[in-house]
């Protein structure tokens, strides 16, 4: 399949992606697509009533988030987006002579894609959860005894979940020095990124209602990078016994395009074996896993890009329909635009590694930047950039980016 | 002060209560406030010009939340309750002679009165944690070395908060038995009620900001009790390393009436010393605790009440405006309807306990309902009420109850 748009040969946004989000460009939000370096607005095209086939209500395209959009359902909005496709790759389509439609990529502001009700945060690599085990824990049982056995997750803050491109003020917070026996209030010495996916919930539940793993895909919507942004001396003080609180709250970074799942599907891969088995509500059959090429990029102020770590989402030891059959077994409701992160993605080896926690060996090993500076942590200026692409040679389908600046932190009043 | 209205002797809803909630008799939503037995619609009030005065979008008082009503703002707010007490309280008002403002409690189908989008609980109860400490970690050690340091608290799930009256299935979910390897998949065995007040923010923040102790109270809009629903059983096995997830949120009680903090005032107190000194962020002055009596009550199917908790909101260590900011000090936002739970409420004596975990000692020691029968957690059929009231000999503010029945598991597929 090929478009007459001119798409660079190294686009995420390819013919084959076609995901979803909402933009600007006077103030006035609407729900469009990117094609190579060109956004599509979907509210002008509804207007020529390209979708009368499909929609009835054309303001679904003229909201600030999708979620109204994806309660079309799965069947309406995969519609639109296979119409699109066919629109933007037949040479005589009517879009091609209606230049209103499209739009530079650089001159359209992009807003959090969706009204996020509910964010879950899980914990799904294991490599990430045996290196944090061994660091703090016991090295030689790393793994705590429930790990293999369920989906370990825990509830995040919504609120302070801001699309890529926003600056983020180093959290001030209270802490305990390890030289010290009293706690002290400030800024966060050790900040830290997470490497994260996280997928969209399309089609919600009532309270008591249980989601199966043969059924979640019907109601994941799609899925986007996640930046969980953790201060990890705030954490270790803090996380007894009720989990993070305040070492994650004070923002997440998201990537503005929501990749559909359906656009994935020719990335499916095997998951890693699961031993010991699962309990049979955790068993799943096919592939549910997805080979996702993630990496993390420091760039300091006025330096150039430094690719620190390069993963894959293919290395989930609990794949998404196994972590929302886990969420919603207990008859957990969930809602259109609800999120549920995967925890840090990191692979099995040194370059693999999904925060700097891990990278540094919790500071014990600094990295070097091109321009000779050394990071153990983020420092004021760094901007990290989360990327995401799956491409099998053919196709690509990729997630741009969640770009997140620090900037120092308020001064205490 | 006295009304027009023949308000019971032991009426919560007295003349100084006047909280706000939402309604509804015919499907059709609307803002309403108590008094005595009888529910005042306030959309029906607001229709006659009676808030002219006050108010220019009259839409705000037939939302199917509070939500826009209390982004009026507190000075607002608080003069339409204002209004509304003098007009109860006035012989010659026009309110008097309008009987279609006014429905009897029992024909009033009441409805969760916030669109919550984030919650929070904490753990600021010294003598409930102590309490868990001993029974689950070190009895020498029984507070972790954060707690007096910091109000301990974690994100809970707002999607699954029902309103008072809501039935609960038990939740299936994922448990190790002690004298098992395995984990095993069923109904919790050991579910238990936790007594909680909530209170409701009513004034946003942007991500980044921060708010103080000392104006906290502009932020908070009102309280209302909360039934932080637990299965003990699944939360042993799932707790660690992250706190607290699928044993919580399969359902939250609340009630249905939010008492505006300034109906509360007269019922300040002050609150436990705390020791050792907490930061300069978490200082406050002012009596910022409050003596609400609070009972649990369990109600066996085809049986009669059996209170057997009585605590108090006074006994609380860290207060609402420390807790709220803790929570902001890090740059979390807050927006309005965000539900901020106080975590189990025990007082230091046997009969003050606020949860069935410390009342019966994890199930070592049942009690004995009036029926004969015994109690180790909470059974099947049995409805869970809690109340609480505020009252100081002349003034009586209460906040009705919430109330929970207990339905069976539903059957695994």
């Amino acid at each position: 399949m090929n478009s007459w748009i001119d798409i660079p040969e190294q686009s995420d946004f390819s013919i084959y992606n076609i995901p979803f989000g909402i933009g600007s460009t006077d103030g006035s939000p609407f729900v469009c697509t990117r094609i190579g370096d060109q956004v599509l607005n979907l509210n002008r095209l509804a207007a020529t009533n390209f979708f009368s086939d499909l929609v009835d209500d054309l303001t679904v395209f003229q909201q600030s988030t999708l979620n109204a959009f994806i309660a079309l359902g799965k069947p309406i909005t995969n519609a639109i987006r296979i119409k699109i496709q066919h629109a933007l790759s037949d040479n005589h389509s009517t879009l091609k002579n209606n230049t209103d439609l499209f739009t530079p990529f650089q001159k359209v502001q992009m807003h959090l894609p969706v009204a996020i009700g509910d964010y879950t945060d899980f914990y799904s690599s294991i490599e990430h959860a045996t290196n944090v085990g061994k660091m703090f824990r016991d090295p030689e049982n790393a793994l705590l005894p429930n790990w293999r056995h369920l989906p370990v997750g825990y509830h995040g803050r919504a609120s302070s979940i801001v699309i890529s491109g926003t600056s983020i003020l180093r959290p001030n917070g209270q802490t305990k020095p390890a030289d010290s026996d009293q706690p002290v209030f400030g800024p966060s010495k050790r900040l830290d990124f997470e490497l994260e996916m996280g997928f969209i919930i399309g089609k919600k539940t009532n309270v008591g209602e249980t989601i199966s793993t043969s059924n979640a895909e019907d109601h994941i919507f799609g899925m986007v990078l996640f930046n969980d942004w953790s201060a990890r001396d705030i954490q270790t003080w803090e996380y007894v016994p009720l989990g993070p609180f305040l070492s994650k709250n004070f923002a997440s970074g998201m990537s503005p395009w929501v990749v559909v799942l359906e656009a994935l599907d020719p990335f499916r891969v095997e998951g890693p074996k699961q031993e010991p088995a699962v309990l049979p509500y955790l068993q799943y059959e096919g592939r549910r896993n997805y080979d996702i090429v993630l990496e993390v990029v420091i760039t300091p102020e006025n330096g150039s890009e430094n690719v620190i770590s390069k993963s894959n989402f293919k290395f989930m030891y609990w794949n998404i329909c196994q972590q929302l059959a886990h969420h919603t077994c207990n008859g957990c409701n969930v809602n259109i635009g609800d999120l549920m992160a995967s925890g840090t993605i990191s692979g099995p080896d040194r370059d693999s590694l999904g925060s700097m926690l891990e990278i540094t060996t919790a500071g014990k090993n600094p990295i070097t930047l091109h321009n000779g500076e050394m990071r153990s942590f983020i420092n004021d200026g760094d901007t990290v950039t989360l990327r995401g692409r799956a491409e099998n040679g053919k196709n690509r389908v990729g997630f741009g980016e969640v770009a997140n600046k620090i900037l120092p932190a308020s001064v205490q009043k």
